[in-house]
Parts: structure tokens; sequence; C-alpha cells
């Protein structure tokens, strides 16, 4: 998939969705945004989408601007976002190690959603065009004790994880069940993003 | 879990199930039965029990016999094993390409279930006990045509896999949900054999 006159830039510094790209056996750059992100949107999936747009529209303009020299006719920017919501709070990365506690302890022994957007910006000359989606999983967590929460955070997979657990880790342990796409919950959808990828590239031809 | 006078041994060579077991935090030893695995059961829950019991009961009665000058008071044997459900008919894993063409053109754009059994043989002295449990996992697979088939094929990452598919690589971009605990497709459930550990451990209290 996607030949190689088309560049494609990743708007995310991190490690689990570079993995997750390559994975799909993609050659791509990394740019991370720092853009300060607006929390909007009604709903989660409106949220991740419209933070996941903010993140590649970012990148996308300024790959415009600064990018004239290039070769290459299209690049894609892939932006990603993923927010976690359990009885109704949203959870993003805590930021202490008291707030991945007091995440956990409400995650533990229930069902929570991840939602995960995604955008792809397409840049073919001087214009941008976006396609935008995002997917829910649902995620069913055992029952911890607080030892158990307490021996997790101790082994440093919490901090920089919405939720403040990472799936892929020691803590599926705990997970006795996904419904959803395994890697929504990791932070960016292959299956969805292999799909709209496959839409650009036809509507190319 | 689990302290420095229980050793636990993988009656598996897969290297899928040695990472999972790792991740759990457990030190461990490896010793792959070599067992001409008899299929016996009425369900899939039964065989892949069945199957599973078959290696961890192979591997335990070689420790016991051999294993008198041990140090160490108590022993678990994890065995475990793997089976594709889909459409009636049962998968393992394919010999040739041309069979693992047919179970990916049988399990593309439908649902089909895994089944993975485990044992815990628990030696303790003379005596061997047995703590036995399967979970299943639904996993749905998008559309794929022959060339997506032959191309994955074609990365070498169907032979060793039951249903000729490994989730964790990039089979993922085909994989629009899974209904279950994520690590039942790659043949340990981690999440079930870490309650079962702690059952064992509790009961030696």
């Amino acid at each position: 998939m996607m030949t190689e006159d088309v560049q494609i830039i990743l708007a995310s510094g991190s490690p689990r969705r570079k993995e997750l790209l390559a994975q799909m056996g993609l050659a791509f750059e990394t740019m991370p945004s720092d853009l300060e992100e607006k929390i909007t949107g009604d709903t989660p999936s409106e949220t991740v989408e419209s933070l996941s747009y903010q993140k590649a529209a970012d990148i996308a303009s300024r790959i415009r601007e600064g990018g004239k020299q290039q070769e290459r006719k299209k690049r894609l920017v892939i932006g990603s976002d993923t927010i976690v919501v359990c009885g109704g709070k949203v959870m993003g990365k805590p930021r202490t190690e008291e707030e991945a506690f007091s995440m956990l302890s409400r995650i533990q022994g229930r069902v929570h959603a991840v939602y995960t957007g995604v955008t792809i910006a397409i840049i073919e000359n001087d214009n941008i065009s976006y396609e935008i989606f995002s997917k829910k999983a649902s995620v069913t967590v055992h029952s911890m004790n607080e030892q158990e929460i307490r021996a997790y955070i101790a082994k440093g997979e919490s901090m920089d994880k919405a939720g403040a657990y990472g799936i892929q880790g020691s803590f599926a342990m705990f997970v006795d069940e996904i419904q959803g796409e395994y890697s929504t919950v990791l932070g960016l959808p292959v299956a969805g993003l292999y799909q709209a990828l496959k839409k650009i590239e036809e509507s190319w031809k």
C-alpha cells in the first residue's frame, strides 16, 4: 500500500503509534505536534476526532508552508488522540502518581470505554483535505486491590498513558475482556486506518 | 506474585507464550513437550483443555521422575494450546502455504472463535494436581481480497500459527474487532492465568 511518491508523516511522538504504523509496513517520518490542544465536542467521539484533527492540521499547514521544494506530489499527515471514559468521567494522562492511583481505582472491577480519533490530512499541491474517523473499544478490568494498583504504578507504566495503564504491558493481567479493535486501546486503530488509506489511494486512481 | 521457592516451567516453546509469561513478571524456565497430542473432547473448550493438559502432564511427570534432588518444594508446570474454529471447522497450524491460503480465505469477512486451554500442573513432593481452564475470544476479520491474503502469507507470519495468522503482527490491519481477552488469541490468556496462580498461591497460605 502507498507507493513511494506518497510521503507519510505521523503527527505524534508516541512510541506505540510509531510501532503500530511501522507494523503496517508503511515508511513514514514523525513530526509531533506541540500545539496546545483545545478540548471541544459534545461526545467522546467528537472530542477525539477534534483533538486528532488539531494535531494533523497543525503539522499539515506547517508542511504546506515550508515544503514547496519537495518533489513528492502527495503527502499524508496522520494525527491521532485517545481518551478513556469511565462512569461519565473523561480521563487523559495522569500528571502525578496519586492521580494514576485515583484513575486505576476508578477503572478496576468494571467496564470503561476507550476512544481514539484519527485524522488523515491529505496535502496535494496547495490544497489540504481531511479524512476523519474515530473508534471505540470497551475494556473490562478485573477487580484490583490497593496493593495490586500500587505495584502496577511502581512499574512506571502509568504516567504517559490515558487512563493510567498500557494494555500492551503487564496491565494485560487485569484485562478480562476487550470489545473492539485492540489497537484502538493502544492509540491508533490500524484496521480503521488501513481501510481509510485504501480509500484515499483508490480515489487517486 | 510467586515467591522464589516456587519454580515455574512453561511446557511450550512458543516465543509468544514466553513473552506473555515474562510480561507477567514471572521467572520461569521452558521445557517444551514433544508429546504427540491426541485430540479428544466434544467441544472446542474441552479439546483445548485436554491438549493443554497433555502437555503439562507430560512435563510434570518427567520432572517428578527426574527431579528428586531439587531443593525447591513446589513446582508449577504451565501447558497451553490454541485452536481456531470458523464455520464449524477446527483449524490448527497450516502445513503448507496453500493450506494457509485456504484458512485465511475462510476466516476473512466474518467472525471466528479462538479457544485457548491452560493447564497448571502443581507438583508438591510426589503429588501432582491440576488446575485447568479455557477462554474463548471472538475475532471479526475484515474482508480481504486474494491479493491481500497472498501478500500477508508472503510475509511469513502464517506458518506456525493456528488459523494461519498472528494478531500481534501486521494481520491487525484486518482485525475489525475482538471480543474477549487479547492474549487468548495470542495463545496464553494472562488475566485468566494470573487469577488461577493467585488462587493456587492463596491455597498454600
